[in-house]
């Protein structure tokens, strides 16, 4: 027999009497405020007039979400089980039949209990998609039945979810020299859902991507002006990012290996940009630049007031077997340890008092928490700490978080929730822990008399709701 | 209408019924012990006859204290209205009503909300100033007239806090050359109150301070000797810590970026310490003297037995146009990774084993405690562990210390409590927080079968009162 | 008068009715299983058939013990108080009476408090030796008395303990050269316990040791074949390595400092190799030979499929004073820190996806658990990490492990419970304490709906007994 989802009211909260009192009070009043969602990887298509929907039950729950079949490979299973494709669109061993692969997602199911994924998961399952029982190998069919039903119904058509999970706004995020073409469609299509871009110029700021020259390329005609040296390439950057504003976008996001911000001259800068268009490079002249164009963005947000969104500090397709076979995103990241204090001083020291500057941090170094990132967030006027993100976006991972940066930094410079995730269906989910951790950790500092339950409540609704907003000028 | 501050007898301690009713039971026994504050940076002019007291309101709890400030600032307001004074003192824009600057504390003093500073100033209103209300914008004149009339009263002058707050003995932190003149004018005095000075050599062992040379002549001068070399710049160090010791002394301290303590030869240090008095020094050069400074400091407290005390790690003054603007000590300072086992193995072959030797460390980077201090503190007889310093003197901060310490190093391998402050205000305050700490942690301990509560209130007695004693031979 | 143990069955569990309750009824069902333990130091001669037996009390809980001593030492007591021999056998000062060496122990054993050390101690001297007093100076001599008797008596020699132990298997750790001559005797036996070695090269990898030379030497007599180049030594390791393998081996151990694992090819390691056989190495070279004998030794556990093992991060014999009077494993060992995703990076990619290879990683800086070791362990198929190691086996130190690596790495990318000690009589305490943690972990899981009880009852028999059986194919 089938086990059935056990998830009471009072899931998650400390089970402690006086605390779990205030924390369903405190949650009570925030559970269902609109979702701000300032950061994620949504794909914009799904919004169109013409939206491709989910798809099957495994295009929605397991195929694009390394998050969960990592820990199927970790565990000797074969990605090539989970329907997950080869780089080279060889379908050789790939399993082409979705009930296949959700009978091995079903029949494996038990391997996630206890990590986030699975949390998420449950509240997909049982408040979302109304499947009362917890996958298994016997119900898995049975199960897919129900899902693809539900996908084919009217109400679980992308616009439909977005409005019944109460989303206030959605940001994607893309490519510096991406047309924002639907992101145009579904604002021509008269849907009053806000899908809003942001601006991530990785590809073209990174001299050692080997398609570098391509990128500058069509940055290129996304301007429809010749880029020659480092100058038309600012001016480049500067141009798309008033056109990403103009189509709706409030921040930008970038990732880097270290959040190394030296400065550097601009015949510095031309030369190592005019010599990579050549084709010439190394690691460490691609550092320097990378680490110059963080200063060179800051000044532009300076400008356009765009938030800059900064993402350090995970080695990507650590696993170049998997790489090659599968190609990037494939639950392969590892993270490795992030320097913010001496790393950010000079971009800080040129931008960080300016009142028109936001920048939001976030890490997956957890071990600078009280050391680096709570100071510079209680100094530093431009600097809001982003929530705990990807391997640390958890109950345990977000109430260390709120542990360990508020005596110093305050909550007034946190940045509230982004859920980070290509995973629609989980973004109520990943709220809802949110939400639930803000509660139990409020409720814990009402007890002890840290603070009084008025201001539990008044912090609650800041950094679930108003905070996000404020923080990304939305 | 107003909030009133609610601070029952139980707050702080861990809601759990079992739990709490422990830690009351051992907080009961030594929450009126006499503070014992062996390091901080109390000024000693306020307990001399001709004490300047306590100034305004704004005076006692703003202006000079950049745990608060710099929240403000981190908020996008500016220093100058809470009258931090430019560094040229220059009056420009500098507010210079002190009842202006309170308002502007009071209307942003929920900013402060879950930092420790809150705790601390909770506590100084209530149970110090007798202040019933949470601080507001309408009550703000009101309390500024209230702690005004306070402030004139005998009753708060600083000697007679002294003794209200039963501090046993306090001392200061002062400079080399120092020439200790208050704390001579109160031994004079004939007040019972131990207000005892601690030699701190930063700014002579330091060749990149700017006024480097001019510090050497300051030194020269207390010692009524000149310094050609470095051996009558280190014949006038143990000059001047025996002048010290002879005014009470009991410890010195040294803040260094790196606890690096690599050995160099007499001939190397006597090259380096010429080259700067002729200014001639590089960063290299000066890690390198300053390194071989913690040795020879260790090696004359082998001799004299002032207890070493290292506060590493601290990149100062990160902000330069708030340095520029308002000078050092201004919020801007953030701590930077400190390694322990390798930089300290050099002094520690020397003086480490060694009965007369007590090093007695601190560090802004919990990051080390189960790695690096632990183990330590866990093996050489010579070290002791402080408490959590600065930013990490909060509850939270203090309870992490205590969970990642103790199973290693045992308890009798810790300082007791250091409150490190120039708000003197808050000393009984912090110390509260850390006998709640220490009472809810060995709670915890008790009701969890760990000890047992007679151990426990040993344990808690000595945690508070005796061991502080006992390391800093007061 | 004395104090008498309060070990109540319901010890360590969090105090919270719901969650003790639920730890008490999931601790009842795995609390008397069997003990699997696949790494560790017991001398295997223990249990032989002319046993040595455990010699006095002393020599059974004081003199091999560092992880107590060196709580002593820390305390400014002499190690020669307590017993422990000089590295020159010479007997000057050190305490050759065990009845004096006992009451140096009881004097201090208050000391040890709040320690994991204590702890273990606990359970020893009540469940164990049935001593219902806990130690102190007064009951000193007649406890030794009691526990002399018992241990003439034959329920206390090695193998009656072993089985009163319940344990199914011990694993202990072997020199490379090590003709395994106990195991074959225990094995000749008839016995039916099963005591396995562990094929542990560290000595014959280390181009730094003194004794390099020597120790390939007695490498190519244990192979009864002349070791001229790094072919010959790959092979005498291959060799080895079948030998154990058929004593009953299942894995192999490694304590490095770093764990770099740079590929290096044929030539250069030979290059490497003969140079140091004629005395020519530096620091340098040995860590770039360490590193990729790592890799050597991971391609050969993907042929043998015996379990690697890897302890980096120690920097062994920090105190020189300590190391020249008593040599190694004299508490004195400090770790450092230690960097997993670039430095394990080419041994992944050469094995990491490896179906017959296993690594087991083991770390002592608990900094690295959320960063690194759970999103390694969350991918790789290879990778299972080890349970807190040395100053992380503890209460705490597990319990933030969980905390830290679940949500991430999953549960079933754990190894289960390693002992890893050399106190044979603590083995049933650390595992004790390990199940309490596991039950108390997952009853906090079950009372907050995370899982459910039927889940945590099966979670919580795979973590203390099936999983180490799996990981290390026993």
């Amino acid at each position: 027999m089938s086990k059935t989802w056990h998830l009471p009211e009072d899931r998650f909260f400390d089970p402690e009497k006086s605390q779990k009192k205030a924390a369903m009070e405190i949650y009570e009043r925030i559970k269902d405020l609109p979702i701000v969602s300032p950061h994620g990887h949504v794909n914009p298509q799904l919004f169109t007039d013409d939206s491709p929907g989910f798809g099957s039950p495994s295009d929605l729950l397991i195929i694009p979400d390394h998050y969960i079949f990592r820990i199927f490979y970790s565990q000797g299973l074969r990605l090539e089980n989970f329907g997950i494709p080869y780089k080279n669109n060889s379908k050789k061993e790939v399993e082409q039949s979705h009930r296949k692969i959700w009978q091995n997602f079903a029949d494996n199911f038990h391997l996630l209990r206890a990590t986030a994924s699975y949390s998420w998961l449950a509240y997909e399952f049982k408040f979302i998609l109304g499947i009362d029982e917890v996958l298994d190998s016997e119900n898995a069919m049975q199960i897919y039945d129900q899902i693809e039903e539900k996908l084919a119904s009217p109400e679980f058509q992308p616009r439909s979810l977005y409005k019944k999970f109460n989303i206030e706004v959605l940001c994607t995020t893309d490519g510096a020299s991406d047309s924002l073409q639907e992101h145009k469609e579904i604002a021509r299509s008269g849907w009053d859902g806000r899908i809003l871009p942001t601006f991530r110029p990785d590809s073209v700021v990174d001299l050692q991507n080997p398609n570098f020259k391509a990128e500058i390329q069509k940055l290129s005609e996304s301007v429809d002006k010749k880029i020659k040296n480092f100058e038309d390439y600012l001016s480049a950057l500067e141009k798309r990012r008033y056109y990403f504003k103009r189509a709706g976008a409030v921040s930008t996001d970038q990732g880097v290996l270290a959040p190394v911000t030296n400065e550097l001259s601009y015949d510095e800068m031309n030369k190592l940009f005019k010599a990579a268009l050549d084709g010439k490079t190394s690691p460490s002249n691609s550092k320097a630049f990378t680490g110059q164009m963080l200063n060179e963005m800051a000044r532009m947000s300076c400008d356009d007031k765009l938030v800059m969104q900064l993402h350090p500090g995970v080695l990507r397709s650590h696993n170049q077997f998997i790489f090659d076979r599968f190609g990037a995103d494939k639950g392969a990241d590892i993270p490795i340890q992030t320097e913010f204090t001496k790393n950010l001083r000079p971009l800080l020291n040129m931008y960080g008092n300016n009142p028109r500057f936001t920048l939001c941090l976030f890490t997956l170094d957890e071990y600078t928490y009280s050391r680096e990132l709570a100071p510079l967030a209680g100094h530093y006027p431009s600097i809001r700490l982003g929530p705990p993100w990807w391997f640390n976006d958890s109950w345990n991972g977000m109430s260390r978080f709120f542990d360990s940066v508020t005596e110093t930094a305050g909550l007034y410079n946190l940045s509230g929730f982004v859920d980070d995730t290509r995973a629609f269906l989980s973004i109520p989910a990943r709220h809802d822990v949110w939400r639930r951790v803000v509660a139990n950790w409020l409720a814990k500092m009402t007890v002890t008399s840290f603070i009084d339950i008025d201001s539990a409540h008044e912090l609650a609704y800041m950094l679930t709701y108003t905070q996000p907003k404020a923080v990304y000028n939305l």
